[in-house]
């Protein structure tokens, strides 16, 4: 075994252990979705995640990485676990965005959207900034550091999400005719807890394995250093959002402080490998307001946003 | 560090992490089976699924692992890492069965079933098919192939499980007294989807662990293109019964489509590592087609078989 | 890459793993505490857990880790990932207290009492236990063996729980006036499954990943010896106590046969990698018994301790 091949070995095993986090991602969008909805539109939720899943995946498989990034191959791992790795985050482009306008999406159009949007739109924007075919050394190549996906994730799916919601409109019953806000509680809050800890946990192979390699000290560093801050940024997002909501209301909502956790680990999503250990808890603290803020600036607007997947 | 020390240590943590997936289909089952029942059963469908996994386990470190294998013992990796996985299969077996004749079964004849089983039925068959003790060379280890247990868990588990139902009968309720189906709807969705995605993450572990080593360029492509290939079986598995139920019927049925899923999964356990990543769309389509085909079939002859485990 | 850097990044990479599955112990705690308490209070004890995870892991990341061990600083591995590592324990201190007196206790003190917690009493017990500061080579060190806190985490954690249910009392409506027991009965048992499970695999970093490292063939083999032996301690504590409670009820009951699992783990976790494979399954047996015979002993006292942490 030389060098070269020990290396192939580890981050072979490394990305495998990343990937399989991630898909545990795919249950916690489904309880945190399932949990958040009202109870007679659970079992909708679950069909359009699972379906979400097995359609994103294969489309990708079939035609998406091709696109994202040529052929198969990778020198440094094996090259299925370099897809895998690919293919587990390509159905939370479109997570995103079904999670925001849950209750309201027919399950038949959104199938269509998923296979549009995996096969082709999502594997598009990623060759133009992960992906190494075309546009290499480009504008958007040089000016961007986006480590796992703030930009070419979550806010691809944001504003596919914002236009979905404008054109869709607020859940039935959402808003009284007076235009004031009617509260719908979510039906089931230990699932919708259990879908946010699956979430964060998928977190650290979403964002430690975005390093793509653990086999040198430095690799390493970076890898536990980004897991680290991963985690400080969602871990500050909950305090944040539990502090706002108890000086405004004197109550501490865990829907609103798992919102708040989950903001917190989307804004430290661009950049976990930069910052040092102090940093992240002021960037999962921004996020954590925005979700607050944002949550109460859409309801003026009339935009209903379920999960607040929008913040 | 030698190169022989390298490959063990890695092995070593490759299996621990194979087998703690593993380990999540216990939860996965419980919470499958839990979903699929009717309120009333629940908790006895949890109990049944806990003792199943802590008799199982523990009758195979006293009994069945010297059976199947003989004295503990291995040079590649820790012994006690390569004991751990073969113990995190051994409930599966019992788990196909007491799956399939769940709301029917009494616990304490289960438990027992469960130690003969687990001490002696399995590890015998385990002996003539994996171990190394008696048979090698010999007819069946010549002429079959099976890398993760399609045949020696899934299927040793399904003949266990038509003999019980054949002689145990339907749930109560299931058939009208003019012979007509009465749909008994899952209790609980949400833990139905839960279950099922655990036990999918299982797998990675299950076929990905049984590739037995992760520690040259080539086994490492191969556990690659396991947890690939057996991935896409279960999202074509699952895929393949939504587009059937939904010309046959014009309605999406989640518990089919997770059904579909786990069908896929079992049809690519057995050679999960010998296709390119093509085929097992097919292969999955196939398992996906047949839990469709089966339950209608099993319902014709009036067996009934809650959990589609026979299929 | 030198024999020092090949153990760096694998001890790395095993330690992150370890880490992630301890994680899996904040929805344990969280499924198992909401199973277990009365519906109305479901969502006060989610809050509570979510919290305890976010205030502790922060306060010990700006204070606790530095009482503890000094400065970052490891040269086996990345100190991040040793910073993970320990960050993942600190909360279960918090939580062993905070799931015996739930039902009862207020979110606001409850917090106050996780930041001293977190960021000073335990990081000092760490200090003179674990840590390397002062009190080296002392009486404690050299006459304690606690690999993974048996006493260090469990021990304080029940006796900080002791004091607080002796102040606090008992739940309203557990005792009769006559002083006779009500049973309150789990609200949701499948939650409590799912939650003593994901403990019980958490189990396995916890108690795995102590051991260190996993980097030399002898270290891989403890590694290895001690998830096989916590493992054999939960299943043997689970039958131990489905035997007591078939003997003396003649019925089985699911929230104590796992109660009786996790009595097992904390009995074993003190010393794990200490035995061979037979004596964990009488460590767990006893702390199996413990658990039954601890329930009815506080109950005779009237100390009411919902989830049996302090058996």
């Amino acid at each position: 075994m030389n060098e070269q091949e020990i290396s192939y070995i580890i981050d072979t095993l490394f990305t495998v252990f990343s990937m399989t986090l991630i898909i545990f991602m795919v249950p916690g969008f489904a309880m945190l979705e399932a949990g958040i909805v009202r109870t007679k539109n659970v079992t909708a939720v679950l069909t359009i995640n699972t379906l979400i899943y097995a359609v994103a995946s294969l489309m990708f498989l079939l035609f998406g990485y091709h696109i994202a990034f040529g052929d198969f191959g990778s020198d440094s791992m094996s090259k299925w676990a370099s897809f895998l790795f690919q293919m587990a985050f390509v159905g939370k482009v479109v997570n995103i965005m079904s999670g925001g306008v849950s209750e309201r999406a027919r399950i038949i159009p959104l199938i269509f959207f998923t296979v549009i949007v995996s096969a082709f739109i999502y594997p598009s924007i990623v060759n133009i900034t992960w992906g190494s075919n075309f546009l290499e050394n480009s504008f958007l190549s040089l000016s961007m550091y986006d480590l796992a996906g703030s930009t070419v994730i979550h806010s691809t799916g944001g504003w596919a999400l914002l236009a979905a919601v404008l054109i869709i409109g607020a859940r039935k019953g959402r808003y009284t005719k007076t235009g004031a806000i009617r509260v719908i509680p979510a039906s089931n809050v230990p699932l919708l807890t259990l879908g946010a800890f699956l979430l964060w946990i998928g977190w650290i192979g979403f964002n430690g394995g975005s390093v793509g390699s653990i086999s040198s000290k430095e690799t390493a560093n970076t890898v536990a250093l980004t897991i680290m801050n991963t985690n400080t940024a969602g871990l500050s997002g909950a305090i944040m959002v539990a502090v706002l909501m108890y000086f405004k209301y004197r109550k501490l909502d865990i829907t609103m402080i798992l919102n708040g956790a989950l903001g917190g680990l989307v804004s430290i999503t661009a950049a976990p490998d930069l910052y040092n250990i102090y940093v992240p808890i002021l960037i999962g603290a921004i996020g954590g307001s925005i979700v607050v803020f944002g949550v109460s600036f859409f309801d003026r607007l009339k935009i209903d946003d379920p999960v607040g997947a929008l913040s």
